[in-house]
């Protein structure tokens, strides 16, 4: 079959590899429908994660089941199915607790294992791993983008939302225009938040953000976005989404919180780790957050998407073919493309 | 009247100052029968904070209603009160949400303001910033001192174990043998904690850690620290307070907590900010905490304290009178005294 290789810096290729294969009696054969190039496989792809040469990549996928093993329980041959960027156990203690990104037998897809930019994959701990999308919506194609982003940002942006305590009549302020950013939009306003601030730089990114609920955006930078949102605020947001990860902006994120309020972080955090401890200190403002379980909240999200309620499906706005998928990674590593997604 | 001033570094002195009087009509003047030194004072003492001479100082105290401001409603002459550390107007934003240590017209007694190591004492915001103990009290000196601690001390501690998300049945490790880390090991065992693990290194305070519900003490530092609590713990603990705010506990305690857990931080943050942003993004570890509300934790915890289910009088293990007030000042320095009384 073929599938994405990460083979250094820049330098995606399709190759063949082997047919993915039921190797445990609890994987399932899925073939991949539609598959995502996520902001994070630009780490590698820029050099900036040490990522192995050889190694499969991409973690947002969905598709068909083709086969299952002997243990598999709720899945059967045919079935459409939508991942979570985390496969998991679904047994453990932190499955059990809903945070299936710390899953003891979890991991990424890629990183060594099974890739989604793929034709298909073996997808380990099918049971727990994969959520069932009922047939109905076969031939939608509208209907499948709109779900394709709850493997992975849509999650992310619903996490940062309910880590940073949005709530209804609220005031949220959203750091980041990308797709992580506009999914916490989303999921702001799907939270009932009266006033979405985002802050970003890319104009139609930012049109994005209004359409999807935000009531104000902010367009400078450090100090001067900093004293905006306290302003427009007076005293700064109940609730900040916290959707880059830069040292930068989780200062920024502490900064522009209300006293008593959190910032929900879920941008991967690069930099020293230094944060306005005292800040925090002074005001009981909470940093919360991290890596998405999104595989405990594809099915409320979905139950939303499939009701017509939630569509993230615009953040997708550029489309390849998976021999294509190099010039996929072009465009968003240059900005072309919000986010992208492959059609194997 | 007499009272505690600071003077500079290790330089506390007992002067003579003007009478405690009405000056808003919202305050009352307070006869102060019991008092402390907190560890906080210590910084101004070492020399380590801006503190400025001439300033009073303390911010832990009760006694008795002297005088009302004609807008005072509910305490009259003669009434017991204890205050909080923070005083607080009970009417702002931050007030009404139970944040009273974030209150727009609040500040801490000391710093500038009235000071609580003294014979008498304005009380700003009376009615807000005052509870009133009932006269059943008088005479019985264990439980009022029983109660002092929650002006500061306990009330911190319970913050800790509140932002930590201490539950009943789960597993807390509490950084520092402090008075505060000594009230926090009460707050998790009185939030029914299941395991109790202090951090500390002071034989004598880890007795009584042990007395407040201890379950386990680890006296190792450092790296050696965390291998033993995530070892003793399989992983972490739910809970972490972190009670003393060096940048080497702040990182500890984001170390030794669970996956999906949350530090409760206490301590005032000291250092450069440093914190292992990485560890709380992939765990989903949160970090919450500050000046604890403890006007809004007052009525609470007395009503645990006088029905006999809270006693963290232990803490307090020298008294001095107002006029030797340095050398309980020297004590604390020097770690002969946890916590020390004043009676002025």
């Amino acid at each position: 079959m073929r599938a994405a290789i990460f083979r250094g810096a820049f330098d995606i290729q399709v190759e063949q590899i082997p047919d993915a294969t039921i190797l445990a009696p609890t994987d399932a054969v899925v073939r991949i429908t539609h598959a995502c190039i996520c902001g994070t496989d630009l780490w590698p792809y820029r050099g900036q994660a040490s990522y192995q040469s050889g190694w499969q990549i991409g973690h947002e996928w969905m598709g068909m089941v083709e086969d299952t093993g002997s243990e598999v329980r709720t899945l059967k041959r045919g079935d459409r199915v939508v991942a979570s960027y985390d496969f998991c156990d679904g047994t453990c203690e932190f499955c059990r607790k809903g945070l299936d990104s710390a899953c003891l037998q979890g991991g990424l897809w890629g990183f060594g294992h099974e890739g989604g930019q793929a034709e298909a994959i073996r997808a380990r701990f099918a049971d727990a791993t994969l959520v069932v999308v009922p047939p109905s919506v076969e031939g939608d194609e509208a209907l499948l983008k709109a779900i394709l982003p709850l493997t992975d940002v849509m999650a992310a942006g619903h996490h940062a939302a309910l880590r940073a305590g949005v709530r209804s009549g609220g005031s949220v302020a959203v750091i980041g225009d990308g797709a992580v950013g506009l999914c916490g939009t989303l999921a702001a306003r799907r939270l009932g938040a009266a006033r979405i601030i985002v802050l970003g730089h890319q104009p139609q990114r930012l049109t994005l953000a209004r359409q999807f609920g935000a009531t104000d955006v902010v367009t400078s930078r450090e100090e001067q976005a900093v004293s905006q949102v306290i302003e427009m605020t007076q005293g700064g947001a109940d609730a900040v989404l916290e959707c880059v990860g830069t040292e930068e902006t989780i200062n920024m994120a502490v900064n522009i919180t209300r006293p008593g309020g959190a910032v929900g972080f879920v941008g991967a955090p690069h930099g020293s780790g230094q944060i306005p401890l005292g800040r925090m200190f002074s005001y009981n403002i909470a940093v919360s957050g991290g890596l998405a379980p999104a595989r405990a909240y594809l099915p409320e999200l979905l139950t939303d998407v499939l009701a017509g309620r939630l569509d993230p499906s615009p953040i997708l706005d550029l489309t390849v073919t998976l021999e294509d998928v190099a010039a996929g990674y072009v465009a968003m590593d240059q900005r072309h493309a919000i986010k992208v997604m492959v059609r194997p």
